[in-house]
């Protein structure tokens, strides 16, 4: 093996190569990156990481990822707090958050359903979900699901728990994406958006 | 703005996508990702970072960065003294030992001359060269700059100066990419492929 590097630069590069969208090839790029510029990048990544891995914890209300628990969204006392949106996982909250389009609470599941991957929905946050609608003041869940085959499973059996409870249970329309074309959608989407058309003018 | 998650995991996020080839969306799904494997990948990681930025040096002979000095690869006993490979830059260096098809030393010069950037020969590592040439012992200066203008004329500008030393002075070969089709090549590198031909058989 040539060895044009240390094996702590080495073990740095495997280190990188594990997070999403870095193969080894960008890993070393970016490793040599830090290495240049140590102190304006490497120093303060280093320790951001290490400070933030210490106080990391999941909201026991939400199941949002933050260094608070309750999380900002369910600390944030702006936020509607009779809508609650259930999503997936951290990542589609915080796409969602992003949106700037949903001003209510949140609740990840942490998966879904999967007869396949042996997922029921005891391994879910579900129970969570039911509690924090029964304690009362929600008036409406909206189910933000993947269009997956499980994601569409795991809303309908959410649907079926929450029917006791008397809530408004909502789900995402279905649609063309804005600024996609229709050549290159599939016939699914296409199908559900002339469904759900709606009037123009 | 939203605040899904703190100002620690957003100041996290921001150093993270100044790392190359990480945008803001990627940066998210990495801290995402290390968020939840803390310890098995942000620990690690935090730990490997600051231990490396405390013992990164530049090598004092070729310019490599490692965490010793002299690097590994000028003290690497088995390699061939005799051959010095000049490079613009470390992820040259790298990306040239990878390919194991050099065993010689390296000599990093930290760019190329650039009348439009304003890069004169005092600016490059062009001393260190000549100096390590003069010492003996080197019987011959491979040039493996990019084959940009500013590479080229680096280049010539080499040659010139390392002609007085007597050494054997050598560039990479142009032509055909492995596995390049030739139809997608530009001019030059077709004509330079076609001036290099080689005997078949």
């Amino acid at each position: 093996m040539p060895r044009s590097h240390g094996a702590d630069i080495d073990g740095l590069i495997q280190l990188l190569s594990r997070l999403p969208g870095l193969g080894p090839r960008s890993a070393k790029r970016a490793a040599l990156q830090m290495l240049k510029k140590k102190d304006s990048v490497m120093v303060p990544l280093a320790r951001a990481m290490a400070d933030v891995a210490e106080r990391v914890v999941t909201c026991g209300t939400c199941g949002n990822i933050d260094t608070h628990d309750p999380c900002h969204v369910c600390a944030d006392a702006r936020r509607d707090r009779a809508t609650i949106c259930v999503v997936e996982d951290v990542a589609d909250l915080w796409a969602l958050d992003r949106s700037e389009s949903f001003r209510g609470l949140y609740h990840v599941l942490g998966g879904t359903l999967s007869a396949l991957d042996g997922v029921g929905p005891e391994d879910l946050n579900i129970a969570g979900l039911l509690a924090r609608v029964d304690v009362g003041g929600v008036s409406e869940v909206i189910l933000a699901l993947n269009a997956t085959v499980d994601g569409q499973t795991t809303s309908h059996y959410l649907a079926e728990r929450l029917k006791a409870s008397g809530v408004k249970v909502t789900a995402l329309a279905h649609g063309v994406p804005v600024g996609g074309e229709l050549d290159y959608l599939d016939d699914g989407t296409l199908a559900a958006a002339l469904r759900a058309r709606g009037s123009v003018g």
